[in-house]
């Protein structure tokens, strides 16, 4: 009977319950070309809340026009998901509201961080606004470095910048092995994919 | 201003609302060292959940013992999350058993499968048990290609079989990039990581 081939435990697992215990709030980022960078931040402030923490989110894409799946969860179990995008830019006419848009998102989400009242903020997708120069990276890495001990900040979006995955906990990359669009011409499904 | 330096849009997104539907159930894999792989399963389910849709998952290494932050937000809600499992198996004592509980999970799962009754099923850490030898690939392929055509599938874990890979529509795979357990000997954390 094979047993446990590999040898090692893995490390997506809770630790033995005598390990002496650090808590400390942890800088998580989900970054990489695949999917489920949003979906697992979203998953973890579920779990969240399934501890009775409190959890909330600014989407820096998304738009408050959209209906995704998991603004729909959120909103029925009470979970803050602020929009402060308007979807992808590069067909947009007016790149400036989309800038006032993410730096408003970035305003409220200072706010929610240093009100000390959450235990988990997601800042989703503000990779993005990041890399196209519309958010300062070095603002959001004074943000983080002063940020409540014991808050959780899950950073979500593709080409994480360096500076951000330095200070980072936890980085992992979701890379795409396999997409339903590019290989059977399926689009996204309502309801699993968003 | 520098604008969408990659000049291509990321697949993670809806797609333009004029784009035909076909619409069918995914059978969808997260696999990888990294974490996220049940997380973002689980927030499939959730954002599911939020639309109505209905989902359930038989998890093959949590036990029945452990209170996973997933399983308590899962219970507040309603969503059915099985546990099939001890934890890992390479400090177990009975390996019959365990083997046992494994196999009686994949009885449960199949059930669920064959019932038509849900629109996502999440079969949790399968990939463990299939590598033990301790569930058949052959019979999970089987059960996969007779599924409920509209029947969304999510497997998790570490070295997804090589023929699961091949049936699957959407393959992800969670790098570790960094980590805090290697990097700087802190525990996981409650909440955000179980």
């Amino acid at each position: 009977m094979p047993i446990n081939p590999t040898g090692t435990p893995p490390t997506d697992f809770t630790p033995p319950p005598n390990l002496k215990r650090v808590r400390k709030g942890l800088v998580v980022i989900n970054t990489g070309n695949g999917k489920g960078k949003t979906t697992a931040g979203f998953g973890m402030m579920l779990r969240a809340w399934g501890r009775g923490m409190n959890s909330m989110a600014v989407q820096f894409i998304k738009s408050e026009k959209s209906k995704y799946g998991e603004q729909m969860a959120a909103e029925k179990i009470g979970i803050e998901m602020i929009p402060a995008g308007r979807g992808f830019s590069w067909t947009s006419k007016d790149l400036t509201e989309d800038e006032a848009l993410a730096q408003n998102g970035w305003r409220i989400a200072k706010e929610k961080i240093t009100s000390g009242e959450y235990d988990v903020i997601m800042l989703d997708e503000i990779t993005y606004p990041i890399t196209w120069g519309w958010i300062d990276v070095e603002e959001v890495l004074e943000v983080i470095a002063n940020k409540p001990e014991m808050l959780n900040l899950i950073i979500t979006g593709r080409d994480a910048h360096e500076k951000l995955i330095e200070v980072a906990d936890l980085v992992t990359e979701m890379n795409e092995i396999k997409h339903p669009y590019a290989d059977q011409g399926i689009p996204a499904q309502k309801g699993v994919e968003f």
